[in-house]
């Protein structure tokens, strides 16, 4: 291979770093917890974000832009919401610098400091709330249906590539309604949305569900999620979608007229998925030789190289792709053809095997004269040899046979790793060794559930949806319950 | 009129103000400087995203991003650049809050002091060319063509919605070469990139040309600018591109191997445009009765309100309307139908007249019986009857003609504005009178043009690219020159 990784079974996590990193996904820069978003990287995100986008849009979404500042107090005005956020944030005290007195560089200039300060957002219900005490007056201005993409800070002291940084990038939307149920209608459509998204794009299997009231985001009388299953048998939470109640309509005091003539406070939801998408999709499907990428988020989905020996071979070989790229760039295919003279085709091969490239078609000579080229798929490594001829049907074909066989081995991986358990010996048992989702029953409380935490580090990660109603004990406290929860060690 | 705008001759200053708001473009937020793009606005940005993203992908370039944070030293490295961009800024000092001691709200936490202050990107040369530093080692790793869409902060004192504001959106484009003529190629690729979507998408003509030394980047060798003529007579700056020489490379020592196996620092270019551009569109088109949208970014193209009166003339008008609405999404056309019942044609005529949409289609039970339907300009205000049947032809062919009228306009408006003047007193009494461009000659020293501001105002916008050469002597200190430049007040 032309850059080695660690092996997942060596060190997963020094796995996950390297292949960040050498398939050119992201970096860490010079500001401490804060990455840069290689254009490789991205370009996955831009295929997240425009798949993402069409379905706000569907959904009857419109997107809007907040400012990045939040005022201190704006963020005391909901109690558990300062809890939650206001620990670990970027202040901005100062608008100015000015000439260091020594001569060498700039220092704060002490006589521009903010009178409040401003924070960096962590999450924006706060600006928006106070702004949408301005825009609502009336039921008739209800329902209101905003999306912001946007970057957040949140100051964490132990960060990962996707997976936790400083600042991130992430959609939140911010929905106003006039009743409950809307909201709550709202809520569960959004997490529907991010599911549909998970499985039918990333091409990872989750379970949606309810977070436990310890786990609900600060502010939030109900948090749905969805939790996906990593290879490493932790759960991944990859996206929430939050019924706020009137809590921030009463800490902002947005109140409307309502149908009926009468006053009342406006119900909201909020919801949003951010570039930890992409280290659940690096870590869901990807292998010791590199990434593996679903097909719909890939930023090509075909990699040509040509074999030759000579200038003129090669000569042939362009032509020939000429007319492949043209028939695959018609059915909307996206194909980069790499006929750089300055690497091996070996080295290429490992190279798009790493950038996980799901189809590579290989030209030789000998193709040419018979018609046939060799396709290579990412996600088996195996290897084929095809007719040129209708070669665009059967890529098309073939990439939708890669997209549902990547789905297909995650969720038969979550299958082989879910594990209902009935004691608390056999939870901690399953956890240490062979760790993955484990359904047991709870009692309910938060307390079980806490030291259920201490002692295990293993996390409620949700209330199912699709659970079913059954008979139980509580794995810890043996009081009675009558549904299973999701347990898992988690990222 | 449903809303009042303040008319241009009465203030046309108000008037921006008045309709950047009533027409839910934007507003003024809780935080000083920075606004909230409320989501018509932001469709229009979204529409000016598309294009502008496409452009630049089309001529090779990506998108990344970069942190938003800088650190406090990085800024000193380029001595002019931290002159330009240190002043105003806001400074990150602290990365924590704390319960108050008096028990009210969160204070910043004394102890939670960064060691290096961090400033919120001003613009991002510095800490991407010291991303640029770690991959960059030879010449086969050059050109670097990336862009990037972010907020940005600069901490301005008097801020006006879009035209000036603390917190803005743009794209800022950071490129590496190997040679100084690539840079300079890609400098100039750049701001006809720019003039190419001003003129085609957003209908502004705009003068191409270099800026004085005066007026360039703080950092560049020489700035490339595109600048819009508005309806008060002021002059936009709208977008720039900056050939930034080795100015970069040696601040941030990003040095490579050459192909002669010498070795020599990088040669950078950078360029941007920024919701600004909105202010631009607006200014540029709009009157009295609200915004003139060009077909091509308007959020839609097409708003059809049907005239009533009782409920089954409605259900018979909704039924020939979706006809109409699917013919013209088949063509590719956004349109709108307002059948909302709460609200009388007249306000709705007067509300989508205020939006800018392009074309307004109306609909009663005679149209429907004549097969007509009556289609309202926004560009001229007229109306006319036409055919219901390949009402789609005429929309289209419409909104072609509309994207010309409106940028025709514009282009005459310009054309009338613009004076060549050869005294100081004829430029004064010009920029007095008639305001406007004005083309005068100037001896190319920095103090001439100093003056000439102090005076008057009047900035050199530009040194236009297609301006001819001809001998003359300047309007203020009468030595001799050898081509006018482009003088005006300006946003």
């Amino acid at each position: 291979m032309a850059k080695e990784l660690t092996s997942r079974s060596e060190n997963y996590s020094q796995w996950y770093n390297d292949l960040v990193v050498k398939a050119d996904l992201a970096e860490n820069s010079a500001v401490r917890g804060c990455m840069v978003i290689k254009p490789y990287g991205y370009a996955i995100w831009e295929k997240m974000q425009a798949e993402l986008d069409r379905m706000f849009k569907e959904t009857g979404h419109v997107n809007a832009y907040f400012p990045l500042f939040i005022p201190k107090s704006f963020l005391s005005k909901e109690a558990d919401h300062v809890e939650g956020f206001a620990k670990e944030c970027a202040v901005v005290t100062h608008y100015r610098l000015k000439n260091s007195p020594d001569g060498k560089g700039v220092v704060v200039d002490p006589d521009a400091k903010l009178e409040e300060e401003l924070i960096v957002r962590p999450t924006s219900e706060t600006i928006i709330w106070n702004t949408y005490k301005n825009w609502i007056q009336s039921y008739r201005d209800l329902p209101i249906l905003c999306n912001q993409w946007a970057n957040v800070v949140r100051w964490e002291m132990r960060t990962r590539l996707f997976l936790r940084t400083a600042e991130f990038l992430w959609q939140e939307g911010h929905t106003a309604h006039a009743t409950m149920v809307e909201a709550m209608e709202e809520t569960e459509r959004m997490i529907n949305v991010y599911a549909d998204f998970a499985e039918n794009f990333m091409a990872v299997p989750v379970i949606k569900g309810a977070k436990s009231a310890n786990e609900r985001f600060a502010g939030a009388l109900e948090t749905y999620t969805i939790e996906a299953l990593m290879q490493d048998g932790k759960a991944l939470q990859s996206g929430t979608s939050h019924f706020l109640g009137q809590n921030f309509a009463k800490a902002f005091d947005v109140r409307f007229a309502t149908k009926e003539g009468k006053e009342d406070f406006v119900w909201a939801t909020s919801w949003g998925v951010s570039t930890r998408l992409l280290g659940a999709l690096i870590m869901a499907h990807s292998d010791d030789n590199g990434l593996v990428l679903p097909p719909k988020l890939a930023p090509y989905q075909v990699v040509i190289v040509p074999i030759y020996r000579s200038e003129e071979q090669l000569a042939t070989i362009d032509a020939k792709v000429a007319e492949v790229v043209a028939k695959l760039k018609a059915r909307g295919i996206s194909v980069k053809y790499d006929n750089s003279d300055n690497k091996k085709p070996g080295w290429k091969f490992a190279e798009y095997e790493l950038k996980g490239v799901p189809v590579r078609l290989a030209l030789g000579p000998r193709d040419l004269e018979n018609g046939t080229v060799e396709v290579a798929r990412r996600d088996t490594l195996t290897k084929e040899v095809a007719q040129l001829e209708n070669i665009d049907q059967y890529v098309a074909d073939l990439l939708d046979e890669i997209q549902k066989n990547i789905y297909q081995k995650a969720f038969d991986f979550r299958t082989a790793n879910t594990t209902k358990v009935d004691s608390y010996d056999e939870f901690k048992e399953v956890l240490k060794n062979k760790g993955g989702f484990v359904l047991a029953h709870w009692d309910g409380s938060s307390e079980t559930e806490q030291r259920i935490k201490e002692e295990t580090k293993a996390t409620i990660r949700c209330l199912p949806f699709d659970g079913e109603m059954e008979e139980g004990t509580c794995i810890y406290s043996g009081k009675p319950s009558n549904r299973r929860v999701l347990f898992a060690l988690a990222y």
